[in-house]
């Protein structure tokens, strides 16, 4: 979809009546459609101012022009030269007027949506014609060109489709599973677990936390110590600026659980809520929802995002790279589709999250250290059957995007383990190599100028769970020996009746 | 403020014109007078009706009483006694209409407070004067009674204030502190945390990390493996089910983070939001506010009323107790008053909650064991200067009371740390024997039926972190031996520019 169009009306207001310079205006226009509106732009191409006119205090232009210069572009670079030459006479610009703005995008279907700031959409000879409502305040935030790569997404997605990305790297052996069970529901009969109050939340027992601590002990012993993670501890609770620096404002909302703070903490201020709930017992929602905020971010959705405010703004000496950290501080939170099952697809989850940063070649050889890691605790320590796959950056589906990154470096490998009660695979795990997105979404320069990189591991421990129960059940003696050892005895703490 | 006084006209309405039983209905209700209306009330004490009428489809009654008997329960009882008798003439009772309810409560003062309810309210002759505006269903709910509770409640609190009860229990020897710097000023300077993206929210750099983790090996090491408590992982997302029980829903509401789910999960539903972030990089909280809903709970407040779920309407054997478990997988949240300083007073902060639970001697015997282990850890590992004090208990606190619980064996203990900065002491942990009320709330029995209660005791790495680096200040040369040994290096992982 190359080649959209543009015509744009508008006018400059100026501060006094400008008709006795009308000539110099009318020489600068004449000049600036040879130079300044064509600069950068490949040779016959760029924006043209097609008519003007000069009315005592505003000089009204209409401009058109192809993808090089863009005309709300154009109409910003006339300003700077008017306000130059109408300066010198003491005459100033007060701002800028849009009559009209509209833009012709070649596309092979019509896109039946409401963009914003489109105040009219139609389809016509293989073009979507546009009539864009912005003011000047807009197009100086570039509205426009995000309108014009917005409508392209959606006219790729609406071609291609929401199907992620997947290509088999590798698989382990196949293995026999005596185990055939679904693991969740043999860890509730067993109580084990049991659901919480929430939606896809579930309270773990002493047997399963002692799992999920040597699961732990074998991240610590196979990964943390020998690759030199150091530990720090991330927020849990995430502000929009950190969303919209990680990219997360583009596309979580569907999946976000929302945090609002009260408008005030003053106890009287509530009064009426507490006082309405000690008499009924009932929690007052219509109440509450007059007395909270507006959203301030939400809970934690993909961990390592608010670890980037320590390092926000910084530039960091070459020599201290590469990085390796890891957070294992806290919950995530999602609010997931209907198909939410057992410890498996939860909206809760605990996770340990690895972090390394370095030079783009620091950052690569470390991801294939990394699997290498895995792919020998998976092999030797959990001896399960699993397989992995160049998927979809976990970045750019968070985004609502499809298809792979730009170049073959960046992007995520999904882990999966074969899920014998149902005959199908579960992701478990994922590793990335997120390229410069992070150290520029939150400005963190190498001294040497060279450019940073980064990539993240998410480690979960209900899939870890998930994935090692289905296969080798809830029977110790079933387990694979040097897991065993690292569980010790099970703690047998609560009996039911 | 005991012997209120109550007045109610009300009438029952019946399915049938009952006309022809009018003197059944007369001698049943001069029967009542003397025996139903009095019944557990001591001599001469109870509730009357004092007049009465029977027009057709409609039993109309006014009924006075005092305290033994309230007038509301009255109704209640005469509509058992007037359904078997109307049952036996195939006349059925439909239901109770209220025309007027007042009450007198005896207080030294007036309260100027609007109460749910309550449709007029006026002070006369040392009397609150209470009209109330209730129908059969709340006074079903028994919120008449909650009314009186609510409003006693409020003349006390305005009387005696609402200062929190505070009485030293012990205290350390006296240190000699050379470090006197704020911590927090010397922890952000040497960059071992930087303030988060949100309020009173920080993010913990390699070196305090690993002191936060050697804290994390002292109370293994000194409380976790000798007195045998289990871990366990606690949901971090409470629903109000959760709080409804645990007795938080009467107070928190002026310092909970709300969460909200979104309406849905169905990205069209949310293209607009996704839309208008794209083109504007700006986050349309607007359009958000619209398509999240009415707030399900909030963010981990307490830590562990949501294990309680895990032993929810279960009984179980004797012989099981006492159990000893904790809880470190994740943060809480609090949206603390202006006073948020520092990592002293944070909005969110990270916490090992220890729970104990078996019978009452059981859980005295334990918290005077962990006491002693606490007095050790302090003295001989930390050496820091700390006293503790008997306070209004935690639980009461958060719902929104002052004072002491009716037993003595019941309340908080909270533990104080010298700040040679300030002068001051700060509250940096705490331990508190909770009586029955969580068993109770969350309907879990023993299986003798001896009463179970519990304990808890919260143990916040922020506050710890707080009061040994006030005390002891950054240089690990400073530092008692013993500890120092369990931080072992401390990493150094970043340098700034």
């Amino acid at each position: 979809m190359d080649e959209p169009k543009f015509h744009l009306i508008g006018h400059f207001k100026l501060s006094a009546d400008a008709t006795k310079v009308k000539e110099d205006v009318a020489k600068l226009i004449f000049k600036s459609n040879e130079d300044i509106l064509r600069k950068g732009a490949p040779s016959g191409k760029g924006a043209k101012v097609i008519n003007w006119d000069l009315d005592k205090n505003a000089i009204m232009v209409e401009i058109v022009s192809d993808r090089y210069v863009r005309a709300h572009d154009a109409l910003i670079r006339l300003r700077k030269v008017l306000a130059a030459l109408l300066g010198k006479n003491h005459i100033g610009i007060r701002g800028i007027g849009i009559e009209d703005f509209t833009i012709q995008m070649p596309s092979e279907e019509p896109l039946k949506k409401n963009i914003p700031f489109v105040k009219e959409m139609r389809y016509e000879d293989g073009k979507i014609l546009l009539a864009l409502d912005v003011d000047e305040q807009q197009i100086e935030n570039k509205v426009p060109d995000r309108i014009i790569s917005l409508i392209s997404e959606k006219v790729e997605s609406s071609k291609y489709g929401k199907k992620e990305h997947w290509e088999l790297l590798g698989q382990s052996k196949k293995k026999i599973h005596k185990f055939k069970e679904d693991p969740t529901k043999e860890l509730t009969k067993r109580r084990w677990i049991k659901h919480g109050a929430g939606r896809g939340q579930w309270v773990f027992g002493p047997q399963v936390t002692r799992v999920f601590r040597a699961f732990g002990e074998v991240i610590e012993e196979e990964i943390i110590r020998p690759l030199g993670y150091n530990e720090m501890m991330f927020p849990k609770m995430v502000p929009w600026d950190v969303w919209k620096r990680s990219g997360h404002a583009k596309g979580i909302y569907p999946e976000m659980y929302y945090v609002c703070p009260p408008k005030t903490r003053d106890p009287e201020y509530w009064e009426e809520v507490t006082d309405y709930y000690k008499v009924t017992q009932e929690v007052p929602l219509d109440l509450i929802k007059e007395r909270i905020d507006y959203p301030i971010g939400g809970m934690c959705y993909a961990q390592c995002p608010p670890f980037w405010v320590f390092l926000q703004g910084e530039t960091l000496p070459d020599d201290i790279f590469p990085i390796f950290l890891y957070d294992r501080s806290g919950t995530s939170h999602r609010y997931e589709s209907g198909g939410i099952h057992g410890i498996e697809r939860v909206d809760e989850f605990n996770r340990t999250d690895l972090i390394w940063i370095g030079t783009q070649d620091q950052v690569i050889e470390h991801s294939k250290k990394l699997q290498e890691r895995y792919q020998h605790l998976f092999d030797d320590i959990l001896d399960i059957q699993w397989r992995n796959a160049w998927v979809t950056p976990w970045f750019m589906a968070q985004e609502g995007l499809t298809g792979l990154a730009e170049t073959r470096e960046v992007g995520t490998i999904d882990y999966e383990a074969y899920m014998p009660y149902k005959k199908d695979w579960l992701e478990f795990q994922n590793l990335s190599v997120n390229g410069s997105k992070y150290p520029e979404g939150f400005n963190v320069k190498l001294q040497s100028g060279e450019k940073l990189w980064s990539g993240c591991s998410g480690i979960g421990m209900e899939r870890w769970g998930a994935a090692f129960f289905a296969q080798k059940g809830l029977d110790v003696d079933n387990w694979p020996n040097k897991f065993r050892k690292k569980v010790g005895e099970l703690p047998e703490v609560f009996r039911f009746l």
